[in-house]
């Protein structure tokens, strides 16, 4: 086991408007991680049948570079006529699988994202075909952007700045099955959920569906609207440090729940937003009869009042993804 | 014209962890408004048909006292039995219409609203045969709340505290038809938006359909999540303190849009959510093209990179509202 130190975070005084802050001394943070898996080590399908890159125990906290989503086949200098020729079977490159010791089926996975730190560029495009409104936009666009670690803003234009926050658009474990399945839509195991709130200091739970769980990651966005409608994010390579967890015996989940400090929240899938946010209501309800003690009938009126319907994206065909988020400072 | 002083808002100075405060002097506010209307003075259907009860010039500051949704036929004393002998004919009771002079069709009614203050009770209730899960909830609910315009939070249950940002659920204009419609859904005239970031501080924008725009606000809640999934919010009375305008020779929009210091919002009605979102995508594209002058395709990709949908509500059938925001801080 390698525990080496990766970085130093360092976070500055906040200074208020209108008010004497305090002494600015830089507060230092290092993240320790055990394992380290780089940008060559990936696969792009979701199956059972997928060999595991490295195996880990429940507790590891593991340092993974990912590519972004064209799996290099873009660059910072590639041109609407380079997108032309992009091939999808490539996308999206996901770093692992990694096989976390003690996982079965019916388990639930905790993963909680320590650090996800920008690469050095990103690009954006519209996909003929692709994207929510893919029947009014036929023509090829690509855009790049000078990305870096410390960048808090893109250059959209000379006029439009664009703020960062970077997050990895696919997480998942692989699904019961040996069919070799496409990255695109999201389902029951994670993947390309696309949701811009699942970024640094989130935990998210994955139900388990294979010995191992098989855990991976990629698709790293550093900038993404609530429904990524034109199909791409900044799609960005990124580090990223996240540690695992097997957790037994706990409440059954069936598709990907998250927490933060501020709120629950629970995803879910569909081929429509409508039945998505039903899904996503019901889910809400059942964690609180399940997590909370509350009748079914006070759940669903406390979510007409405090929950919230988000949707993530509206475009990773046939699938759409919408979360409810119900913050925790409601619970006395 | 009465030009009267209403309220006077005190701010006191912010206490923030880990710095000092400035000395806390309250900040005092005089709202003054030059019309007044009673929680009489009320519709409950959308018409050119219905006589104004007020006429007033563009520029004028109104206070209107708007009925909870159920127009007086529950009370905080009610119970569940009293819910299933509820008529739906007097929902939503309005106040208004105020005829704004100079307002023609095409133009924009720019309404501010400046103060939305909680009056001193509200309900919930699920209502079988109504909310987004209708067929799954059929049982009647009703819970009360003692509010007030200085609470902070409503009590649920002896656990639970549902913090309050009071706004109307329902703000519009006069459709052009003499049918008197439903104020259950809402449409391009706005109407039963419940969309509850358009609150205290925000600024609304309807198209005009009919001379004199009459306008009508009411059905306000003090405490709704993003849609509103059992149907109803805290539904409440308030002293509401709006200021229309008529804008001419403006941008044309067709359904409402409305912006605060922070963004741009656009607002979609639709059968599906689906549908509301493809719709919001689109009136912020125009938005984009027509008043920052962008080429689509770069309004579609800074969309997808800044642009958030949100749902507002998935209830009032059979039109789901969804809003497209967009952060003004983007443009240098």
């Amino acid at each position: 086991m390698i525990r080496s130190i990766l970085l130093l975070i360092v976070i500055t005084g906040l200074t208020t408007a209108g008010c004497i802050t305090q002494t600015e001394k830089p507060i230092t943070k290092e993240i320790e991680y055990d394992y380290e898996l780089t940008d060559a080590q990936t696969h792009a399908r979701w199956s059972r049948a997928i060999e595991p890159v490295l195996t880990v125990p429940s507790g590891s906290v593991v340092k993974v570079a990912t590519q972004e989503a064209s799996a290099k086949q873009l660059t910072i200098n590639s041109t609407v006529e380079d997108l032309g020729n992009l091939s999808f079977d490539p996308i999206h490159p996901l770093t692992g699988p990694v096989y976390v010791e003690g996982a079965e089926p019916g388990d639930v996975l905790k993963v909680t994202l320590h650090k996800v730190e920008m690469g050095d560029w990103g690009w954006t495009a519209i996909i003929p075909g692709f994207g929510f409104l893919a029947d009014e936009f036929d023509e090829p666009y690509l855009k790049t952007f000078e990305l870096g670690k410390d960048r808090k803003t893109a250059k959209f234009s000379e006029d439009i700045e664009i703020p960062l926050k970077p997050f990895p658009g696919v997480m998942g474990v692989a699904p019961d099955t040996d069919e070799m399945l496409s990255t695109i839509p999201p389902r029951a195991n994670g993947g390309n959920m696309d949701d811009p709130n699942m970024t640094e200091g989130s935990t998210i739970y994955f139900p388990v569906f294979v010995e191992g769980a098989l855990f991976s990651i990629g698709d790293a966005h550093a900038a993404q609207g609530h429904g990524e409608v034109c199909g791409t994010a900044i799609e960005a390579p990124m580090n990223i440090i996240y540690e695992v967890e097997v957790i037994k015996d706990g409440r059954i989940i069936t598709e990907p729940q998250y927490e933060t400090d501020e709120y629950y929240a629970v995803t879910a899938f569909a081929e429509t937003i409508d039945e998505a946010s039903k899904k996503a209501t019901r889910f809400m309800i059942d964690y609180l009869e399940e997590e909370k003690g509350m009748s079914r009938n006070d759940a669903y009126a406390l979510l007409s009042l405090a929950g919230d319907l988000k949707i993530a994206e509206v475009v990773d065909v046939p699938h759409m993804l919408v979360s409810m988020h119900l913050r925790k400072d409601i619970f006395k």
